[in-house]
């Protein structure tokens, strides 16, 4: 059931974080239910061996109460009991002195090794431990008695209180062999995967000991040693480091360390195929060998560090012992083309040219027609449920705010009723057949900026713009189905960082000019009254009540046009605010009748309480506070739930807030006009040609814009197993153009950032999380089912329009800032020009700063902003329609830079075009490369890309 | 020149900030400009060894082109050449692998080792290291060529961008011994200490050697070894590793082991006093017990470790070797004594009772007496204008805010000429007088609190307010004086964190209430005019201009009370707004004639502009942006320039905000007054004695704020040689109460906030920080100069007064928060607040976590939140003015938790009362407690408090 390509992706994806158990059979094992034939074997074709948990039980209390206690434990991190505060430690980074690493090396040396020791209970295992000659029977006895002594765990709930109880010292017979019920009921047992085994390490001080005892087991079949995990898992390992008081505290030391061996996974690896004491002190040797030495002075051993984001790749160290144990060599070659694995980008095979008309897509066709049944199947999961509903609020948000935004740029001609409508019915036809089912279709910022661009072109020639919207949107279904037919997503690759950063940002640009220009525009709506403000005041008159008109006298004729100064001459009236005067069949008189106060400030306040909100809540997500469900929640909501609360301050005040438009039944906002748009209209015939111009600027736009979202989409991150399709999506696209021209709807392509949601409400994790290591990812549950469901509730949703016109529209423009100032914060451009005002001591170490001057990089930085000033000034000039060309502009930019920047140069700041790509020697780039920033950076190059860019300000 | 005492205070100021070379010689020594009595000798009376540069020259380019290049460079901390990027390095903690320790370890057993060499110059310590049997002359020759090469340095200027020239190859004549202009002109070498060594290190691959080839050599005398060091320091050590292509990369590594076995002072100490191989070996054995482990595989080796804030204690390591050494074991006492520091906290001599009358006062007065002259002396330093205009500025914000709320509260009894003039009479009489002169008087939260009280009492009492206050101001002068004879400041060691934190929180919730309070009756003031609101319009009548009243016309006379209603049957009416109404002799008549629209809206943003502006430059000190002068600018001004920001904001909008209001002459801000307040007023006789009751509690409450400000401002870890004053300052503070009182001026208090900025501003520092270590703190210059300057050009400001009534209130009311809002982020009760909504596992990992079961941490604070309630109950009873009393009462709240928690948790929650501090033992605190914690966080221990609390609300 793999494509071919796939494994590529796979070992390309480099980030390992695996538990221990999983780093030797890659993704896809463990407790994914798609994967089961992969379980047994790891990605070197060697079997799998099971997760280890150690723990290190510590005998305490000398001479006088001996007690057994559980101080520490480890599956990939450390976790230190903290004695007095009765809880684990935050997992951390073990730290060890090394002469406790030597101590325990002497120890062992010198102790009894057992390897594959027969025993099946924790008696036996002692008896066979304690038959030390060494030591005379009653000591023998003593001692056997001390280790089949219960020791205490102290056992956390998941909740936030620890538990008290079970640290409370509790004599328990020595005979217990079942697991005992709090053992059983450890949450912790529930994140360990199933399969897993123990390593238990006792260490202490025992003073009757002459000698320290020290042995080491590995048992032939793992056991359940009765009490003496805190987890009842069979235990493979056994080790015990006892000895008089001499050592002190080093016998802690020392049980650390066999501890923290036996959680290194290459340690393991060695000691579970380890035949002699030879081999377990080869093992120990060979891990220090590797191990990273902090001088002292420099760094404090007490400080504990946090567990890296991204654990070092441990294939080399893997395959480097394993070829000596194994002499499979052959495996290697594999592995050294996954050095630059993720770069030069692995080609993307949906993208290979077939050089046949339409060849892509029949491709694409053909790929996706075998999942079509699984793409249904594979959505019964629970967790598909929730995707739909946190989706369903993102698209809703979404139309909500880009329909008001459309209704308010073509004056009608869009609304939030055709926004609704055109989301539903392109959506959902577009999860039904598009190559990439997970892609959210929406209303994106090019697009919007375009239809704006479009509508004020088609007023300003008096143009009827429907009809010649319509006949624009089949051009573009022409043009894009010509892309179609020749392939021309491949092209795709030309589109760099550079050209991606350079379309973000200018959008985003675009988006935050026009929020802010919007709001300050409502200030000239609703002015704000001085108090030098000349007109002022505002009374109620009625008409013809025992007077009339004559009855107004004109003391002073030369001020008659100056209504503030004219005198009032009328009897019947009265100072009624104008809607009761109204209502009385009066009429109100004066300059500020029509003025509202308060508005403006109101409306500003709440432009930026709705955009501090957001942005405050989406940052709730990365805080400490809250359970991870709460964060989540505000996080992910956190558009919805700051356009609520503007909505309830603004409902609370009941001020005359400018309001969304609605209309009050379904019927087009446009009035008097049908469902389909007439083809002509009032428009001369010859426009339906010339309607190709502006097509093609569309074109450009669309293709741009849905491609870079598919590229990102489809990255080997994601580890999509069913495949792309680039050309199918396009296609879809197209059709769904001509549709949504055809009745007067949005147009509408892949958006980036709802779509990243969507696949991330998909992720498929494995549950294995104990202990501080990261959860591993396993793919996404690709389907179409979720999306459908989506946008067949957004349908629905367009019954809900009536309450919709509660939302005020500033609230909207707030909404619209936080999307532009997000979009633009996630590139990597933006972090380049704060470089340019930071100074070069307070500059983040990013790989960046290491491998290029910064005079170059500052250069990089300034010839885009370069690029985006002019993109700025054509935009601002009547040819903004041209702006599409400029953006393709860019690739042309990107590619004269060739000139100005060494391929290594543009590796680190952009990528390297398709060409490039094959002109560059696989290992190291020049001899300054490989001089120093090879050992130094190669591990680093292996974390996986986040998707960096917002390109669809959606 | 040392007071007895002051050691202690130098010997527990435990984080050792200091450079290498100043390890030994504790602070004050170095460039210090006050003790070159310390410079020769250390704390543990050793001479001083000098600070070490150390370098690594690489060979680079086997076998086509040879050249020497710096790749790393070593003070405390590793600094290593971004080739790629032609930079340095951020200053990183240096990680080494183990086997280039080991491998190093055996080139030098069978290398060169000359110890004590006499070389004079480069050719000769060529010559000498180049007589090795193993090469052949002509080796010989060819080796000496190339060690005689001229490396390349990157030498980089402190400005931003690197110099690039200086990286370029460039060959140098062999016989160059002369520093070279490069070299000089080095800005790294302003940053080290004079009498610095350099240490060299030369490593790197050299195909033509057969075998590697190992030297150390530490120089008899150092020399400056021509252009061999980036800055021309005379060179102590010299160590060559040169070999055969089989080791690759290995010279880098163990260069650098060398490199950081060098920056290391244990094995510095110890290789400058090696006699042999043998004790070079045993140096770095030494070093190789004390490293820290970093297993593999749960560390990315590459990852660059950030310098920690601070430096673990040498002290163990340092005295055992030397011990060892030296036999010198007396020291051992005095160090151990030094265990536990910080704690119990060190006891402040100033504060043992002398059992006589008045007996602290005299002792303050006669230890002050003599460092009088020198008060003034020491004030003759350029860094005392940046302070007096720095403090300048900070202390004419707080009288204008002070002012501005105190004149709101007293309803004019207190104003901001009051203040000014208060705080500039007050202010300088402290700093002439004071036994602290650092201190800067100043309204502050808790007095400002009373003052508001008692003016609310004597209105509901219809007393004559300032006469009252004037015998309140009478009796607390008593009372703080029969404090000051019994010798009460001693007391001061009951005022716990629990009892200032409790403090604290109650002011600083106080303001935010009173701010946000204040800021919405601001909209009662100016109400909002919504739709429906009844009362609208205005109109201009003028009076009896060919009509008079009886023109009115009652059509409807049942509304005749209903004004909106009402017909109008005037002729000569008009709609001019009021001013100009007025202007032109007409008369505004109408309900909405006195609403201002839009101030309401408009005032919250300038409230919230001013809060947000306020914090958001106050975090501008942290962040990675602009130089750090701007910074420091932004963040120290964060209030000035948000009220500026506020005043400028609302005088373009030029709305009629409501202003600060500022008497238009120098005279008292209440009108009728004169400078001098007359004893009884209206009050009858009587009161002057009841004012003795008030008059108690503001007793209670100014001792507690300023003996809790002033322990904080005498702290240890500030270095101050001059020591303390606690009576002589409560005995100013008690005279000044008087002198305030009799001339109705605002009281003044120390004010916390503002004295440590003083404080701080004034540090002396060393200037050697080069690569990555902090500056190390050599004290302060205490003197009186800039203090009284200071408050002298508050004086002078008076006159500025006619400026001052362009700010806007809501303005104030946002600084107002700010203080609130910063005062209470600070205390350490806050974060346990913030603990209680954190789940369990994204806690950070606070020292006390790990010490104290969550559950009673949550229990103690709980009972904090419940005194808080309590307190903040009275506070809106009738009976509020008794809240010092139960501020009081915290004291035997904080007695009764002995009861519920235990000394250890009470030590970590807190801090201990007195009489505990006796009761536990000197070396841990029970069985559990040395049971694992004891090596664990020793170390962190001595970690420094920091000025944790802003008890003074300003």
């Amino acid at each position: 059931m793999k494509l071919p390509g796939q494994e590529e992706f796979e070992v390309s994806s480099a980030c390992e974080n695996v538990p221990t158990g999983e780093l030797d059979s890659g993704p896809g094992s463990g407790p994914s239910p798609d994967g089961p034939s992969d379980t047994d074997r790891g990605e070197l074709g060697v079997p799998k061996d099971p997760l280890l948990f150690i723990q290190l039980n510590e005998l305490l209390g000398w001479p006088q109460a001996l007690e057994w206690r559980e101080t520490g434990r480890w599956v990939l991190f450390e976790e230190k009991l903290e004695v007095g505060a009765g809880r684990w430690s935050v997992p951390h980074v073990p730290t060890l002195a090394l002469p406790s690493l030597q101590k325990l090396r002497s120890l062992l040396a010198e102790g009894l090794v057992l390897l594959d020791c027969p025993a099946q209970s924790l008696l036996e295992l002692v008896e066979q431990v304690t038959r030390v000659e060494s030591l005379s029977p009653e000591l023998r006895g003593q001692l056997q008695a001390l280790l089949l002594q219960r020791p205490q765990h102290l056992i956390q709930p998941t909740g936030t209180r620890p538990c008290q109880g079970s640290a409370h010292p509790r004599e328990a017979s020595h005979s217990e062999e079942a697991p005992l019920k709090e053992q059983r009921q450890n949450p912790l047992r529930q994140k360990l995967p199933p399969g897993a085994e123990a390593g238990i390490v006792l260490a202490g001080e025992l003073g009757f000991l002459a000698q320290p005892l020290g042995a080491f087991v590995r048992l032939r079949d793992p056991v359940v040693l009765g009490p003496l995990t805190e987890v009842p898992l069979p235990s493979r390992f056994f080790c015990l480091l006892l000895g008089p008081s001499t050592l002190g505290k080093g016998y802690h030391e020392m049980g650390r360390a066999v501890a923290i061996l036996l959680s290194d996974p290459q340690f393991q690896w060695s000691v579970r195929r380890a035949s002699d004491l030879q081999d377990l002190l080869a093992a120990l040797d060979a891990f220090l060998e590797e191990v990273t030495v902090l001088p002292p002075g420099r760094w404090d051993p007490t400080a504990r560090i946090a567990p890296p984001k991204c654990l070092p790749s441990q294939h080399k160290r893997l395959l480097s012992q394993r070829r000596e144990v194994q002499g499979s060599s052959a495996q290697h070659g594999a592995l050294a083309e996954d050095r630059y694995g993720h770069w030069p980008q692995a080609p993307i095979p949906e993208l290979q040219r077939t050089g046949r008309l339409f060849g892509g897509l029949v491709q694409d066709v053909r790929r996706k027609a075998s999942w079509y049944p699984s793409d249904f199947l594979d959505a019964l999961h629970p967790q598909c449920f929730s995707a739909v509903l946190y989706i369903y609020l993102a698209t809703v948000t979404n139309a909500i705010t880009f329909g008001g935004l459309l209704g308010e740029a073509t004056n009608g001609a869009q609304g939030v009723l055709e926004s609704f409508l055109g989301t539903a019915v392109a959506g959902a036809a577009f999860c039904l057949m598009a190559g990439q089912p997970l892609t959210i279709l929406s209303s994106t910022g090019p697009v919007l900026v375009f239809e704006r661009l479009l509508f004020s072109f088609s007023r300003d020639y008096s143009l009827d713009y429907l009809p010649f919207r319509l006949w624009v949107g089949i051009w573009v279904a022409t043009f894009c189905l010509a892309l179609v037919a020749t392939e021309a997503s491949v092209l795709v690759r030309y589109f760099t960082r550079f050209t991606e950063e350079g379309f973000c940002a200018l959008i985003s640009l675009i988006f935050i000019y026009d929020a802010v220009g919007k709001m300050l525009s409502l200030t000239s709506a609703y002015p704000i009254q001085s108090p030098g403000y000349p007109a002022y005041g505002c009374f109620c008159q009625y008409p013809d009540l025992g007077g009339n008109e004559s009855q107004w006298t004109k003391t002073e004729p030369k001020d008659r046009d100056d209504i503030s100064s004219m005198d009032l001459g009328l009897v019947n009236a009265s100072l009624l605010p104008p809607p009761e005067c109204a209502r009385r069949g009066g009429q109100p008189r004066g300059p500020s009748c029509h003025t509202v106060p308060d508005i403006a400030f109101f409306s500003l306040l709440l432009f930026l309480t709705s955009f501090l909100l957001a942005t405050a809540l989406k940052h709730v997500k990365a805080s400490r506070f809250f359970p991870s469900v709460v964060r989540k929640v505000l996080g992910d909501f956190s558009s919805v739930l700051a356009m609520l609360l503007g909505c309830g301050l603004d409902s609370f005040l009941g001020l005359a807030t400018p309001k969304l438009t609605v209309p009050s039944e379904f019927k087009p906002t446009l009035p008097g006009r049908g469902w389909l748009v007439s083809p002509f209209g009032a428009n001369p015939w010859w426009l339906s040609v010339a309607a190709a111009l502006p097509a093609l600027l569309l074109s450009i736009l669309i293709f741009m814009d849905q491609q870079i979202t598919a590229v990102i989409l489809n990255r080997a991150e994601y580890k999509l197993r069913k495949g792309a399709g680039f050309h199918l999506d396009l296609f879809c696209v197209a059709m769904l153009m001509l549709l949504t021209s055809v009745l007067g709807l949005p147009w509408y392509v892949s958006a980036t950032v709802i779509s990243l949601a969507h696949m991330d409400s998909l992720r498929r994790e494995s549950r294995a999380c104990a202990l501080g290591e990261p959860r591993s990812f396993l793919g996404i549950r690709e389907q179409r089912l979720t999306g459908l469901v989506v946008f067949i509730l957004t349908g629905t949703s367009i019954f809900l329009a009536p309450v919709l016109k509660f939302i005020p529209m500033p609230v909207l423009y707030g909404i619209f800032l936080y999307m532009g100032v997000a979009a633009i914060s996630s590139i990597q451009f933006t972090k380049r020009v704060q470089l340019l005002l930071m100074p070069a001591k307070h500059q983040p170490d990013l790989l960046l700063l290491r491998h290029v001057p910064l005079s170059r990089v500052h250069l990089f930085t300034a010839i885009q902003l370069a690029c985006l000033g002019l993109l700025w000034i054509i935009k601002s000039t009547p040819a903004a329609i041209i702006f599409p060309l400029m953006l393709l502009g860019l690739v042309g930019v990107r590619k004269a830079l060739e000139r100005v920047f060494s391929p290594q140069e543009l590796l680190w700041l952009d990528e390297l075009m398709p060409e490039k790509e094959r002109s560059i020697p696989e290992k190291g780039l020049e001899p300054e490369y490989s001089l120093s920033g090879d050992s130094e950076d190669s591990e680093l190059m292996y974390q996986p890309r986040a998707p960096e860019i917002n390109i669809s300000v959606n």
